[in-house]
């Protein structure tokens, strides 16, 4: 074995599922880390039109997975959680470990027992649900709740591009192309930081900024009713609507940023107030998902070697088992 | 068995061991946790002379703690870093499983082998340095690192009053009394959370703000320099000092504020930035860092139940071990 054959081994063999946003942010993360290697990129379009960020990575189709078992440590699924994720995540679980970012929150449950039950009859681990929403807000909230248990958990969204809106507005008859953004209210923002626990509609909260662009002779008054009256997820906010032009949205709009905000607002004894706020400005939504994915893939492989078998989520890990760093090290630099 | 008794043999049963500011916040955070119990408190004073906040709580002499040993869960131990804990944790450890507030970063490799060895030998399980910072920032910063390898984090403390920093003025001859508060400065505070990454000077992150009565013909000019000039406590900073009457101090200076920030700054590819911000902002210094401690008092009861005996630090801890509800009832409203 050559030095270089050595050094390769021993880093964890990371398989991409799915090419998108997603799975070019897995890329870039990968490269971020060097204890881990990208060790294919798996996909059900034809190969030859994948164009992987990664020089020399191999891209393989989507049957060819199983056969490749035994050079995979953990997949990262890289699909949509509608169609995607509650079909592949159980079928690969029972055969890979495995991390997916599945954020339909309803139905968390069904997708865990769905998972647990395959990865436990085959001994792999299988983390779903990672990435910042579900992910760490989900971490913010429950350890807000578990550290002030009288107090009251807000959860505030933006500035960012929400794709299902987006995609909603893009629906509208008139529209040729359009993004939406979820902006928290700053005003909302600074009440429940100061500590005054206060009651917020959904008004309150959020306010809703889409830009669209509109095909050839339609009715802009009629567009901006259309957007601002759709039940659910325009009705209950103040929403915006601006007019631009399709070359603006290409320049202007092209990016994903995203963030927000987890406020737990608690009192420790009578009329002693405690505020824990965790914040998160993204530049990238897909890439900032994509890099806790890879963070967890590490902790999965951990998990699966120490025999912890079965579904997981982010409320399942410990800190240490994110970190490439020993124990020992982090207890002497960071604790 | 009675109704009443089944519902408290089922609650985790807590000693409080040492009953200062820590150890009363202790008490503050029991009260908010149904499924705990203060099962006693334990001082080196005449317990005769300790007045515990919590109705029919029993006071005990710590020679006492050993023949209690079949009628405690887990030990809270509320002393100090510089005297107690060392000596304290691993000898308690050696019969208990138990959690400390140990926050002399430097010396936290020692005080791991000296209570890891005790608590392995018996079978018991001892979380030291719980708290938030170190705890929650520390967290924080292993996480900030391990999801953005590519990037810096920045700690920030404040505005809050400093323990060892007014200790310190108290000492300074001409000085009857005093407090000082370390305060994070805006402007630098601001720039790491844009994203730019800078670099820092001590003095351009915190300046310091002190709260002096002076005795009786004391020459203000001399205390102030005397205090400003302070070797590693205060002459790399901007030092305020304000004079102040003994009414005052009591009056206004009588809470313990505290908080601050952990920001990480980094980029998940070439150009693209992300930050995450973790922040506090606390009336009560020792009632929060009472409340983590209490928290991590339920996840080392359950570690040790799942026979992880040993030392063990908050990058040990999952997230939902922190909590008093289930894993699937935590999955279905937190994640």
């Amino acid at each position: 074995m050559t030095e270089q054959e050595a050094t390769s081994a021993a880093r964890l063999r990371v398989g991409i599922v799915g090419h998108g946003n997603l799975g070019r942010g897995v890329e870039a993360a990968l490269a971020r880390n060097p204890d881990m290697v990208l060790a294919g990129i798996y996909t059900r379009r034809d190969p030859a039109q994948v164009r992987p960020l990664t020089a020399g990575a191999a891209v393989h189709r989507m049957d060819d997975l199983l056969a490749h078992k035994g050079r995979l440590d953990v997949l990262i699924l890289c699909g949509g959680s509608k169609d995607d994720l509650p079909e592949q995540s159980p079928q690969l679980a029972a055969h890979f470990s495995l991390v997916d970012s599945f954020d339909t929150h309803a139905r968390i449950p069904e997708h865990f027992d769905a998972v647990d039950a395959a990865a436990r009859a085959a001994g792999t681990t299988a983390l779903i649900s990672a990435g910042w929403d579900p992910g760490m807000f989900s971490i913010n909230r429950l350890m807000g709740e578990a550290l002030l248990p009288e107090g009251e958990t807000y959860t505030f969204w933006g500035k960012g591009l929400s794709q299902g809106h987006s995609d909603a507005i893009r629906r509208v008859p008139g529209v040729a192309g359009g993004v939406q953004y979820t902006i928290p209210i700053d005003e909302a923002v600074e009440r429940v930081r100061s500590g005054s626990r206060p009651e917020l509609s959904t008004r309150q909260k959020h306010r809703r900024e889409c830009h669209v662009v509109l095909q050839d002779g339609a009715d802009p008054e009629a567009v901006r009713r259309a957007i601002a009256g759709m039940p659910h997820y325009f009705d209950q906010y103040d929403t915006t609507v601006h007019f631009i032009s399709a070359e603006e949205l290409a320049r202007d709009h092209g990016a994903m940023p995203h963030g927000g905000f987890v406020i737990r607002s608690g009192s420790s004894s009578e009329g002693v107030q405690q505020v824990i706020e965790y914040r998160l400005k993204l530049d990238s939504n897909p890439e900032f998902t994509a890099s806790v994915l890879v963070a967890y893939a590490r902790a999965v492989h951990r998990l699966q070697a120490g025999g912890q078998h079965g579904c997981k989520t982010v409320f399942d890990v410990a800190p240490g088992l994110l970190s490439p760093r020993s124990a020992a090290e982090l207890r002497a630099d960071l604790l």
